[in-house]
């Protein structure tokens, strides 16, 4: 805080300070609970009428909604609105807003803070939407990335080049984004994150999360979603594997039998085949 | 055959007569032990010396090796070539040929015959890389075909638009062939086949059968493949449940509780919720 | 209430004033958050200092920790006492309840109240653990019950007697209490609810919200489930698909293309294999 | 064999020798393809009439059936009596085995072989119903043992002791063969492998072959698996993890991220969580 300080920005003393003086209040926090608690406990009671509230935390949509209609009976407005692009999205200023809310919302949310911060702002719908779109879309990133790396790993162990490989993919109905620009095969696609030891990009840990709230969703609402519990779990073993700090396309090396570093304290005194 | 006959073509008596006279034998039937028996029983001991035999079945790689080593010991040149793009590829020649073999044996294959016939011929390396490619294709699009349909029904279900969300998916990393060209929710894709009572396209228990060939063959080389066989399981029982002969996109009707309308013998005496 | 009062029980005018008058309070409530709301607003705040409170619910066993404590800087005790036995077993009184708490609350609830609802108390530990061991149990039961349905359908289907091949398995290490009491193939254990159509037992919607409350806590504590999540899914497929009602066995009838009857709404135009 | 001969076993030059000298033959090969080699190339074509096969592999149902058809034709009897017991159980002498084929040829397999090398012989029906038996029964095994081990280890991470827990699952509805006799946890059953290291027992990939047996019989009736398909997933991704030769409950530790020793190769330069 000290640093942005010192390029002008005014540090509050505590939230509540936040709520009462800002305009525009802006979040992004880990999961549904810390929205929760700090839009009831601090922004909600604290914040003045007509306060902007623009949550970027990518949490369950039914909470978004209900704490959307909560700000509305105190005069506040509020927006959801998740981001992806990664850390390296937020560095270069490339990330993607899904914005959901009232179209004036979206509108002054835009203006006021989400083009400085992204590339791309994209209106979803009403509150809760932007939720919605986010994990619905890294539900398919999250499927479609094992899914990738399973046929990688099938085609190299059979003996083919896996830039050939790919090649034809992409020139074919398994083309992704994916395949595209985050091939989990290393050197395939030399930006990838694959490429440099699975590093930076989107931690496993973190489409475990993800795939989990689709999942708590899917529940509430009675829609079966088996591969998406499936990836889920796969990723849930790639943490206990070591791996849930690398980046999520490090699937491809979990099914090649690799893990993480650190696994000393699991070793059991079995033999490799 | 007779209207073929009548533009032309010659007709031969049996499939000995076919492989004693042809330059040239392409052939394209439903699974390995078909071609093990065509190839065994009457192409290979009956061709002439230099014949190009060219396998456009979706059949297991390490099959497609083994015959085209027996067929080399005996003269003939052999290239795998299986094909994507369906009946409607077919019928418009825009399949794509995935073709592996040495390079002559290709431009052959590809001058007398593929270019004829399709629209793309992709040289994937040495024989049998052809079929590589294709269960490699396959299993990624088998798998981000539930993906995208589990996510499109959860958005549905929680009350999102589905073009609005599949406009949000093409603009970002759930991107695909499958999302741009081949949606399974009906209506976002005008063309696609679940946008037409999941007609045409490419049956649930052919993708199924695909998938069987992909894990046959990881099993041969030790690659586990969890979202591919969670994804065969779900086609089956798909085709348990009537849709079998469906486009395999109606993965998402199978999503909501829908079935084929053939079901009556298997009703039971259950309420539905 | 009014045929027990009738009985002779005396019927309270709301929860308050059971919580003020009541020495022992005992709940069974559907679902965790039920249980947060009734003992956090209604119980803990009413009732009198030395009171036991037993919770039969079968709920997050981190929930029915956090409530204790809570309970205990009341003065209130508490234990959490899962039951298992079904519909069935509470009207013969032979329900087994599974009790976490301090001995004196287990042997206290044992005697007032406990001993004249079931057949067995058996002491957990601590509390929390009777709904820790309620989950687990019911998450092998719950994978079980479709490995048994699995195989009962295929040595059917390649044409095994059933009740030869169920007896096979009760003598080899297939047995379990589920091929022993319960088996999911119709006839096979004439008692079982597969031999009634599947009525009475235990609903596939009480399953899969069990295997639910298994995963919740499995994600707190990082542990994988990959074919508990596997199972939940399939029992979510069934209840989209008219079987959520019907006993969980009748994943067997879901193996073989059968759904409830209330399934016209979805039919779609698709034909059976 | 010189070890057999010293003990007064005559050894035949030949398998060729054996058939044309045996009354009763015997086999026990690894899988579907050795069996088809010996008994197509070697026992059938030299066995005199009226000898008695008796296969103890465990093979594709489909294919005993069709060598038995063969071998009658030929005048030769046989039964398919796969085996289950496991190596303790061999020494032991207390395998079972599974027997199907007509009456007087299991009563004369028992009396002159079988009875010597096992404890039970279970006649399971018809030609192919002993190996219809035997991987029903593995099939239930292999998926039951991941549900006990996830069940375990998650109580044992909720806090609960698992001698515990064991023991009001084997009270209940959770309770099975592995539960009482099997425990993958280790110490719950001292005799059990998972209390020696896992060492001895039934190794996973020996579990992973005969779902796979189960899965390739499946595809042929049209029978979905859909657990048997992801516990198969599961002992596949163990054995590329180095718990291949371990016994298959050391699924157990799989779930702790627990791996063989000789991982080194495989190493990535990750972090453990």
């Amino acid at each position: 805080m000290s640093s942005l300080e010192a390029k002008g920005a005014r540090v509050a003393a505590s939230g509540e300070e936040v709520a009462r003086q800002a305009h525009v209040i802006m979040t992004m926090l880990p999961a549904t609970q810390h929205v929760q608690a700090v839009f009831g406990d601090i922004i909600i009671p604290h914040a003045r009428n007509g306060t902007l509230l623009i949550d970027g935390s990518t949490i369950d949509p039914t909470a978004s909604k209900a704490l959307a209609a909560r700000a509305k009976t105190m005069g506040l407005d509020m927006v959801d609105a998740p981001v992806s692009g990664g850390v390296g999205g937020a560095e270069a200023g490339t990330l993607t807003f899904m914005v959901g809310g009232d179209v004036q919302c979206v509108k002054k949310a835009e203006r006021s803070m989400l083009r400085h911060m992204g590339k791309k702002v994209v209106h979803c719908g009403p509150v809760g939407t932007g939720a919605i779109a986010k994990i619905c879309n890294n539900l398919i990133l999250g499927i479609n990335m094992v899914g990738v790396a399973e046929a990688m790993r099938l085609g190299v162990a059979l003996g083919m080049d896996p830039h050939i490989l790919n090649g034809v993919v992409n020139a074919s109905s398994g083309r992704s984004w994916v395949t595209e620009t985050y091939n989990p095969c290393p050197t395939v696609v030399p930006s990838a994150p694959s490429s440099h030891d699975y590093q930076g990009g989107f931690a496993s840990k973190l489409m475990q999360k993800d795939l989990g709230i689709a999942g708590d969703a899917a529940k509430v609402v009675g829609v079966p979603l088996p591969l998406g519990a499936a990836a889920q779990q796969l990723y849930a073993l790639m943490q206990v594997n070591g791996l849930g700090n690398k980046d999520f396309s490090s699937v491809y090396r979990f099914l090649e039998g690799a893990r993480g570093s650190d696994s000393s304290k699991n070793e059991t005194r079995g033999e490799r085949e």
